[in-house]
């Protein structure tokens, strides 16, 4: 049966001339499908139900932002160094440990630049009055991140410190605890991509020496509920060895409070049908912006 | 830069209460992305890339009629029988020829009856003023096809000859070549699914036994470009071994020339826009019922 929120009938308005129409061979105005609206997208709703599913089942215990981020980069197989290959054609989930893969949040310099040429004509374009959504926003942070270990040697997460480097002022002191990666296999693009949630809980600053560090060349876009965040990082991670050159690329929803919010009433049958739909639109943005991000890896807009 | 041809902005209308909107709790109106629109669902235009391809490149010197389907079934390792497992927790597109796979065109006789119910409850529900899309046909016919060898013996294809199984007359005497497959593997649902590109040669009918017949009790459900059949076959291979049952579900598209005049303007600059997209329409209908099919293996419309 057909759903009961179907929207009013899809179908295109057409012209043609009646000669074609009496060849049949003009397309007529098409319905979406058979039911009349498009089929739910099984990709975005599989992520939208892992991160809910995350986000709800985090440690109760700990008082923190939930971090909800998109990185692009390449899924490497761990023994090989290899980029992943599957004998798919199209973009898709990893299941969850399934694969010894790891992701490597990183391109190169021509790439980074090329994002930073692509971003920084879509932010002069989306000022204009045709463009079809909000302006970007746009800010260039310099940061200086160091890390602490915890007081706990068995704890893999660190604490990490946050300067405005220019400054030195503390922006942010947090222990950040990874609670789940979701691997996206691109085979069409030059990118792959990962879907993070992580949990940032304040902590006060800690005492010693940072273990290494981290300067953070910050392109900072932001739009409507995302950061799209364009990094040159410098890392340092021994005294003797050359510090590293790394260029990454994330998007991030913005608004951790609102998406906890959105999240409480994801398909609670007792608020209106906006606010119950309202996580996984919120979603659905997210992995549209990801997407467009991934598939602009070596091309213009697409 | 963001598209030329891009739609008007596309944000929903959001109506909440001034005390949510202090709080920042409600998500505002969203636009669908950075670029403001969709981005292009990858899976679909993969799939209609390869039909174009495969319809273009077909043999210049037949003339048929070209058959586009998707059938309904399993993809089955061919060494080991079981139903193809990847570590992929969506629907993709296996690349041809990557697997030793071979796709089962068949389903329970439980499945067969789910799908019956659920496509008359449909052709009901779509008579209805509400329904978001144009009313479906219904046919059902009784089928015999004998299979002839041809001429020459190295050929794998067949002639096929229909009959009205009540009238025995013939319908159709033809050669089925075909021009190649593309698997879909659904790891979410109950079936998976093939998109085939057949080219149909009408043949004079044959003289001699034919090698095997089937008998086709054939539910036909027609939706504007396209044709759903849900048909039982019994399928007789040896005078000495017993008649076998399947169930099957395909969808096909309904006017080959309206395929091939849809095709020939793909993407074509010299033709209006509609003209242009109209193969990709066509091609999108057909994949979106193709996965409402699927998705409806073992469940009501989804």
């Amino acid at each position: 049966m057909p759903r009961s929120e179907s929207p009013p009938p899809h179908k295109r308005a057409r012209q043609s001339s009646s000669a074609e129409h009496e060849n049949g061979l003009s397309l007529p105005p098409l319905s979406l499908s058979i039911l009349g609206v498009e089929p739910l997208d099984e990709f975005i709703k599989e992520i939208a139900d892992w991160v809910h599913y995350t986000i709800v089942n985090r440690p109760p215990d700990l008082q923190g932002k939930i971090e909800v981020e998109a990185k692009v980069g390449l899924l490497r197989d761990r023994s090989s160094g290899q980029r992943l290959m599957l004998p798919v054609l199209v973009e898709t989930i990893i299941a969850p440990d399934s694969i010894d893969l790891r992701f490597e949040s990183n391109m190169s310099l021509q790439q980074h630049k090329h994002f930073n040429t692509r971003l920084n004509e879509l932010k002069t374009a989306s000022t204009q009055p045709s463009f079809p959504s909000t302006p970007l926003e746009y800010s260039h942070l310099y940061l200086l991140d160091s890390f602490y270990p915890t007081d706990n040697p068995h704890d893999k997460d660190k604490i990490r410190v946050t300067r405005n480097e220019k400054t030195g002022t503390v922006l942010e002191c947090m222990r950040k605890i990874r609670l789940g990666d979701l691997n996206i296999f691109s085979p069409k693009r030059a990118a792959d991509w990962r879907v993070s949630v992580n949990l940032e809980v304040p902590v006060s600053h800690p005492v010693g020496t940072p273990t290494h560090t981290r300067k953070k060349d910050r392109l900072s876009y932001s739009h409507e509920e995302f950061s799209i965040d364009l990094t040159q990082v410098t890392a340092s991670t021994s005294p003797g060895s050359p510090p590293k050159l790394l260029h990454e690329l994330e998007i991030e929803i913005a608004r951790p409070a609102l998406l906890l919010a959105t999240a409480a009433k994801r398909g609670d049958p007792s608020v209106p049908e906006l606010e119950r739909s309202a996580f996984d639109e919120l979603i659905r943005a997210f992995v549209n912006n990801a997407r467009i991000l991934v598939r602009n890896a070596s091309e213009g807009w697409q």
